[in-house]
């Protein structure tokens, strides 16, 4: 049992072949959720499952569930999954690999005979990436009933497409209603889309958690005027204000090392003229932990900093809170499960805190979660030039394959 | 002599029609240099000039000079003037005030039958403002030698229209070579475009000089990143660091008061995504003195902060100069005959020094040339709420009529 391991070769193949669809010029692939393309990768993947003896299970809102039987098919199954959806200028891993991960599970498992006491699912989910369509995390999210299946079907994209109609068009929209099927626990597999454990030369994240997030805009408002006749005693300068924001927001992040985050990605100056002084600047605000108490102490140092600056400056300062995502922490046994295989098969290896969002956090909502990070170059997803290493893709299969045998039990 | 004073309301009158042509419905002005409104505009002046028995001149980049003989023709005359064309979302004032004030003293002269030794004139220069064609300040520049004609006439609008094209088609391509045609002193009246006559209650602003300026455009690069999962340590935030700089260009200003200006006043951020830390960050600089060392010293201090901060963030900065006026003074015997005029009326006055260029500077290099300057309503120009009180607008007239009297000698 220990030496048992997936084939790492056809595991890339089958990448490359999914990545075929919708491929970029710049060796990336543009896939968007419920187009023809994604059909087109649908479609391959399910043939797969369908050729490695799989039974396929669509709920209404495009989730994909392919099933390997158990010896007691009473028992919830053992599912693993991602999704096939892509970014506009996506990568070839981002999710596809934690779905074909999967996928060769299932084939090293018919090749060596071996049956499961639970069954095993390999599942993929609608609309992860929400670049089409938003809310992101589609197709899980209504799984576990973060919103309900009409919000996403009402959803829709640039060209006023619903993703109830798009889903019909393409033949997904199933039967089954969404969260009516049990999961016993569920493992996924994902590149880091982060640089930690490049940097720290380690080849298997160990996922205990994933961070929670509070999104914010931030509107400052001064008062423009020519930068020439203006003297500095007598401006109201909306950019400077906030850049002392910005600053602060990367320095609330440093006092709450190591999984603090602050960021301010997107910026828009007005009237944005080389001669004038900023009357109105509107800007992002990203702020991270893992911990929900150190994120809520971040929250309160920024409002506190903003009161502050307010008060300092004269000027007017807005802040609205966008999203809010609480950390996620993933189950102890999956947790334990994960870096219990990855010691079995002597992988260097890292507790690796995520701080993108996953299906798997909404999967945690309704099962015993946990997630399995291999290196990507540079840390960089969501981009063409994303890219990993077929050793640790196969490394990560082979973590994947036996935390879900002991999950699911050798019959 | 002394008690002779300009006629405010007719003034008023006649900037209330001249701002007609081209009215916006928030109550500026857009009449943008060779354009058909320009056309009407430049039309009703002349005939003004005409009905108040003034000659015409116009040169070959469209630069009009209408004159009042003197008593002794063979002394250059004493000009006034500005400009007629506006921004796009310009006010009423801005140019178009230097130029009927002009009009104006002529109008008083002839009321009150007086002969001055040199000859008077009302200038108003083509393309002030830049919106359409750049350089700005074109006809002066071209007037003074600053560019040639033919570069000037070889702009381009966004449509591809040229200037010589433009010019001849509204009528405006003249027979003068510009610059054949002397100056014996230069005076401009201006709205102050800057909040410092209102803020300290004065009426009049005698204006020594017209500050430098140094503009830049600065770059930092860094590396963009997923904002959740790349740890604070591994970060290469090209905002982070460029916000540094940003803080240092004010601050560098307030280290020399009271002429030290500093502004960015344009920033982009690439890609401009909340959830990705920014990769590049481009913004403009822009400093000003009155002091060619002083604006030289800051702009050194800027080299060395920037050189500072590449060795300490480890991140790309690129600088570079677009562009680079020194500081003009105005000529004292001009500055003492607006301050003597200014004295002798009883108008409550002050130096302002001006931030923002005029035709005078141009004017300045070929003859005594001083400003005088009158409040607006909060420092605001380039803007449809531009606004100034008659009172002002007819004070500064006053301070003009004296002082062309002063220099061209009352017969």
């Amino acid at each position: 049992m220990n030496d048992m391991r997936i084939d790492g070769g056809r595991l890339w193949g089958a990448l490359m072949e999914l990545a075929a669809i919708g491929a970029t010029p710049k060796g990336g692939v543009k896939r968007l959720a419920l187009t023809d393309l994604d059909k087109q990768g649908r479609d391959l993947v399910v043939s797969w499952g369908k050729a490695a003896g799989l039974s396929i299970t669509v709920d209404q809102i495009g989730n994909v569930f392919m099933r390997r039987d158990g010896t007691n098919n009473d028992l919830p199954p053992v599912v693993t999954g991602s999704h096939i959806d892509t970014q506009p200028t996506g990568g070839k891993f981002d999710g596809n690999y934690g779905v074909l991960a999967g996928l060769e599970v299932v084939l090293t498992l018919n090749e060596l005979k071996i049956k499961t006491v639970a069954p095993i699912e390999v599942a993929f989910w609608t609309n992860e990436e929400g670049s089409r369509f938003v809310p992101v995390m589609m197709g899980s999210g209504v799984f576990c009933g973060a919103f309900s299946l009409e919000t996403a079907y009402a959803a829709r994209d640039v060209d006023g497409k619903t993703v109830g109609e798009e889903l019909a068009r393409i033949g997904y929209k199933g039967e089954q209603v969404p969260g009516r099927h049990p999961i016993g626990a569920y493992f996924e597999t994902h590149i880091e889309q982060g640089p930690v454990l490049e940097d720290a030369d380690k080849v298997i994240g160990v996922v205990p958690a994933v961070m929670g997030l509070s999104w914010y805009d931030c509107v400052v408002s001064g008062m423009e005027a020519h930068a020439g006749p203006t003297p500095m005693g007598l401006r109201k300068d909306a950019l400077q204000v906030s850049t002392r924001i910005m600053q602060e927001v990367v320095a609330i992040a440093n006092r709450y090392p190591p999984y603090g985050r602050g960021t301010v990605g997107m910026v828009q100056v007005f009237p944005n003229s080389r001669n004038v002084i900023p009357g109105e600047v509107k800007f992002s605000i990203d702020l991270r932990n893992v911990n929900e108490e150190l994120l809520n102490t971040m929250h309160e140092e920024m409002l506190d900093f903003i009161e502050r600056t307010r008060q300092d400056s004269g000027l007017g300062i807005t802040l609205e809170r966008v999203s809010y995502y609480p950390p996620c922490p993933f189950h102890p046994e999956c947790v334990d499960a994960v870096r219990s295989a990855t010691a079995k098969l002597g992988y260097s290896t890292m507790d690796v805190v995520s701080g993108a969002g996953h299906d798997a956090i909404y999967a945690a909502r309704l099962a015993p979660a946990g997630m399995i990070f291999v290196p990507c170059k540079d840390g960089i997803s969501h981009n063409e030039i994303e890219d990993a290493k077929s050793e640790h893709l196969e490394a990560g299969c082979n973590v994947l394959l036996h935390a879900m045998l002991e999950r699911a039990g050798v019959a």
